[in-house]
């Protein structure tokens, strides 16, 4: 049985209560968090948990591993002194604040042989889950271009920008699915605010070959669009995460070169065919991020959202932010 | 009667025959291909048709204005030749292949006091007439950004990338709606073929106070999609093209600023409200259009798809073409 | 402090249970399930609640209201006696197999003075509720008809047809929102088992004027649609229940004779116009279902999802099965 | 090479002369119609064409075949004047007002070994031929049901009501895709005007073994619906017409019978799988029902759309009215 103290009881905080206590090896004995009003509501609803406003009232009290839900500034803090500890740790997106912060973090976990993991929970989705397993036969060939639109209404962030905020989400999804990393990067954002804080942002990420993924990010669209395309040599995906249940499309759809006669021109055909839409898996993505989580303890496996995805995350976004602040320069990474 | 010389029967040739003969005030008298079987198929349908191969032939024949159908890189010849003799002349997008040319075309016109028109015929539907409709009052307040993504799986054209082939749509738009001039340019575009070409891109143009308008073209996407967003301080708005009724839906969502005691935050709060869906005009552009160009000769008005607005499309093209070489590198306009 | 014993603890169990200790004025304190393993799953969650497997052993307990969540064939019994021993009673729907025995019930309640309710819960969604509101005014003008689809790919329910298991919702929405009885029924049917128990029907119910509603509900679809048309004389509305935020539309379209010179004839021309899409509130209906009938309790008040409207549900799906029997056959009410 | 007479320019016209005129080895030379102002636009497009206000005036001039594009109370006494003067026939749907009307107009063209067919162009389109195709292996199984909605914001015929005037495409796309006939029809329509013609209406198809085919037509439906649903024992088709790309989807879903040691239940369970999205061909139906035209009276072969098929829908039609006017009554066929 891992026994578990949950740091921040916010707005995802009870969905991360809901979905460990609901495994049979695992259990949330402790929560922390500095307002006594969340910590009622954690009591009304499991009477015989631990609460504490300060975390390091917590070590007093029995546990393994901490997962840290609390505001991104805060999350080196607590996830070192947690390691420090000997316990386990499970971060929520992004992994912390800076690069050499992960840095730091993945070190210290390595040498106490501990588990360190982020919680990037789209990777357990049953599309993202269905997409690398299509990726992974050569069913779609060679990736050739990603975009993805990925906007709503949100409430702006005071602490970080809307890169931060919903750009994790796609940039772990793309350093799942393509397995390699990008070489440079270029963004560019805008503030609507006085707090300077960008609410629209555009991120490109350059690999090799002429690959490219782009991704638009804003709090400001008056609708909400999840929208993601990947353009492979031989098919095409399209995912669609507002759609209820045909989330993820395949075209049977590629590039085709033709040479020509004519030496000057070289012209490039569609074809186009039928599409295919697979069923695709209605597990609650964070019992399965949670499974993960606890198997990494228990089995000493690497899971699926692991820390370097995460540090990968984290050095996209503070290059991202230099690009915004040089008008769009590429930023070798 | 306007008697109209057409030059060029390609794709869009028989539409603009169409509609300039079912105008009442106007026969297209002339028209020049150069490939026999385009000009069989303008006499199979209309047999009292002059048809020559050579623009150079047309001159012999009675005409007052000419029309520019033909591939980009010749859009000049023609049209100075044209405006050299004397005749009124429509251009179709792009006006030219830089930004001199356009200049020199403008400065010839105005020399011989003749019509000089782009055929921007976006500018002339229902959807973009009402949106200009809506901004031209308080509704919406001042935009604060726009976002347009115009993909779809397109035949690669072996002499213009993307942006020169579906960019002129949305920038033709943007320079009507804002009717301000951006102050510079920065974009990204790959290539995906032997002869370097893009086709795909993305395109930012910054405006005075953080306003930004950013564009997705490609030729590469598996599904259509054309979504135009506008930001307002008041209301939002969202134009789907592709939808076949409910083109422009207005959004009760705008930025509320809210100061906090805390000096340090910034918080924004989102209204939501009603969504209203005015009924957009469902004529067709094109003979809008049209009537647009017979207009400007015989009332010597000046049109809405006027050569400034084709001027600057192509001078934020070029600086994209710059931009795009450079990495993405910002381009004062 | 109204106390409950919730008997049935299945598929919509767990909901009911939440909804009502959320309440600030209410309590389940006894559940009632034949099932150990449903009981388990209760204890596991609400530790302090009683459990008993036979609703008689439920009565040693102090409780002042009956929850009725068990299968349809159950309900009669497990209410009347649930009334006879002076409890309050919430039926889910249909409220009973019979049209006797709604009436046994309401008669016995009258006797006894009790509360009496039928849960029909989407007559507290927010788009029904705003339904309702745009046609108190005169905006929508008299209703024509109404046209619903209710299709999906359901479980085959062992004891009774599609009509009884998806009806009640659209029949229960359409005596609220008419707030007129229909004059007949007829309906067709077919059964694609072997028991002879229908899983597609199409139900129609005539009410004066010649306005009429139609019903189509199916186990048997391969998409699931929620699509409910209402035509007024004014203007007309769809509401598509499948859509996550725009529910809701109101078409400024609407019936518009006019007389002609030549008598023979009466053309019909539309006006179609603009759409407006008001915000529908987001609110739990369940929670609000439950607050009603809590207060139907504490203050005598008659709730929204009445018992009259619940026999009146069963007495059409009474008359739509006598119907179907007969090939389609009206049946007066 | 065939020559033409159309008779009838109204709404359909202008594409019939189109798709017959761009046919090789047929040419339409006569065009009647009784109003001056449709002959005129005959002329302004195709200057060489003899017009007629008077059918009986058109036999002065050469032609082989009849085109019958008027009202449908006309269609008789034109075709079986046409027949009698021994040209081939083609009639709009529906095929005449009568099945005694029908089956006279079939017995004559046999008589003088004439092509007689009828216009339901749907048969031609990409999505039922790709329907048909599917259906004619073991791919879907056996038809348990089809459900077909087909509304819009219609203007009101005065002659007609909206099950003759939408009727027959969905009537006739059944008749082909099942190739057979219904054992009985129950219909139930409303009138909304003073002429008492059906502006709403439900028809229901009986078959063998309990397979249902329901059809919703309406003049009075504020959005534009094109809904047909196949349920097949091994996988269901649903063809959207509104769709601008995805028209016809396979979806891997069926009936599954399981017996239950209870001998009182027969429990259904579903499986849920992949969807299929065919490619469906774009090529213009009408063109299509013109070339089989054609090729029907050259090679004496029976077109898809056959006089057959036109009588059958004709004769539901009738028993439809019937049933409309006995509140729904099953009417045999």
């Amino acid at each position: 049985m891992i026994k578990i103290c949950l740091v921040g009881y916010g707005y995802w905080g009870p969905n991360l209560l809901r979905n460990f206590n609901a495994l049979d090896n695992c259990k949330v004995t402790v929560v922390c968090d500095s307002r006594k009003e969340r910590l009622d509501i954690v009591l009304k609803n499991y009477p015989d948990t631990i609460v504490t406003k300060k975390f390091d009232d917590a070590f007093q009290y029995d546990f393994d591993a901490v997962i840290v839900a609390t505001p991104v500034y805060s999350h080196f803090e607590i996830a070192e002194k947690a390691l420090k500890n000997g316990k386990h740790v499970l971060i929520e997106k992004p992994m912390a604040s800076s690069l050499s912060q992960c840095e730091e973090l993945i070190s210290l976990a390595e040498k106490k042989g501990l588990s360190l993991m982020v919680d990037h929970t789209f990777l357990y989705t049953g599309a993202v889950r269905k997409i690398k397993e299509l990726l992974s036969s050569d069913f779609i060939g060679k990736i050739r271009y990603i975009d993805s639109t990925r906007i709503n209404l949100g409430l702006f962030q005071p602490d970080i920008n809307v890169l931060w905020d919903l750009g994790p989400h796609d940039i772990s999804i793309v350093n799942y699915i393509t397995n390699t990393k990008p070489l440079a990067v270029n963004a560019i954002g805008v503030s609507h605010t006085n707090n300077g804080i960008e609410n629209i942002a555009y991120l490109n990420l350059f690999f090799e070959n002429n690959v490219i993924a782009h991704f638009h990010c804003s709090w400001s669209s008056p609708v909400k669009i999840r929208k993601f395309l990947i353009g492979g040599d031989k098919k095409m995906i399209v995912w669609d995460d507002m759609e209820p249940t045909e989330k993820v499309k395949v075209y049977d759809t590629g590039y085709e070169h033709k040479s020509d006669e004519d030496k000057r021109r070289i012209l490039v055909d569609y074809r186009t065919g039928d599409i295919y839409v697979p069923k695709v898996s209605a597990t609650e993505a964070l019992s399965l991020m949670a499974k993960d989580f606890i198997k990494s303890i228990t089995d000493k496996i690497k899971p699926v959202s692991n820390a370097e995805n995460g540090l990968l995350v984290v050095k996209i976004l503070e290059a991202a932010d230099k690009s915004i602040k040089n008008k769009g320069k590429e930023i070798l990474l």
